[in-house]
């Protein structure tokens, strides 16, 4: 792609270099920003880059917080023997979502993935397992994706914290509500019949 | 979706006010931008507001540029008498990259298009008016694209030269090259067979 200048060329450079935006994304919406009042790319930079420089992460649980500590670790209604390991922040909102979890988090910022280059030691799992040891956690759920790269974090996690005072559990894997049986994959439908319940326990959710 | 922090919430909001990001995709970018050293963020923001402050626009073309006059204007090389309408600086991009334009650029900077409130006064016509009444011009090549409001366009700015000493062009519709016959739409297909061309002169290209 030829620019006809450098300025346009260097904006869509650092625009396409975002995950999932090429060259031809940037340039429409470089020009888009272009298009609009000077106003609007002042503001978008500007929460950028306040965002980027002031945002802080909850000294608990690691997830991202304007406070020292995020609003679900400072909530006393929040029950703290409860912990549920996501991935990130993301998976908190999504768990938040759904109203089903009464506990805290604990953000781990990844899983363990040697093809990625990340080790157990970028993650915040010191911090997790210091807080089992101080007795206060009654119980894990491990709420991480169902891969490869989940399950391994799942089994460091709990390698670490066998032998300590703490019920483990992993959200539970089976066929999505409203999903047609037959286009299940194998894996799945074989664990829901594993780890079959009870049916009346089916009935209260 | 609910944020923890207002700091984040207000970079997605912003990053979302970009054509096609919604707010999941705003939240992807932004988290990675989190993850990243603190100076790719500063290189982003700076990139994109150092451009929208400092972009001139080519005083002759309207085509985007570092300095008054863009380096195709500005370029003794290149035929003054030529010159070809196009709605944007991709278009312009698009045709330099097939060298088959020796001549200048004019940029609309649109299309005349009333649903979305664009007036004949929103676009760059009366500068090309002024050029071709100023003799210079021989021939103005319309490449806007074939669609209603383009086709307007182009009669506009048509009826507004009329009468003057100019010749005046439209890019060829017809069949993509490579494109099987029987999946062309009517009216392409229509219109490549009253705008033949002699057999010997589809060998030149």
């Amino acid at each position: 792609m030829e620019f006809s200048s450098k300025l346009l060329e260097n904006a869509v450079n650092q625009v396409s270099q975002l995950p999932g935006i090429g060259k031809r994304t940037a340039l429409r919406l470089v020009l888009h920003l272009l298009k609009q009042p000077i106003e609007q790319t002042s503001a978008l930079t500007g929460a950028l880059q306040t965002m980027r420089n002031d945002l802080k992460f909850c000294k608990s649980c690691h997830n991202i917080s304007d406070l020292e500590f995020c609003e679900i670790c400072s909530n006393p209604h929040r029950n703290e023997e409860i912990i549920c390991v996501v991935e990130d922040i993301r998976d908190v909102m999504a768990i938040e979502n759904t109203s089903s979890h009464k506990g805290l988090y604990h953000v781990l910022g990844g899983k363990i993935s040697p093809i990625d280059g990340v080790g157990p030691h970028d993650l915040n799992i010191p911090t997790l397992v210091e807080k089992v040891k101080s007795g206060k956690v009654k119980e894990l759920i491990f709420a991480l994706s169902p891969t490869m790269e989940g399950d391994t974090t799942n089994f460091y996690i709990f390698k670490q914290i066998q032998g300590l005072q703490v019920e483990t559990s992993t959200i539970a894997r089976g066929i999505s509500v409203g999903d047609e049986l037959e286009y299940a994959d194998e894996i799945t439908l074989g664990r829901s019949i594993l780890n079959r319940i009870p049916f009346e326990s089916s009935l209260k959710s």
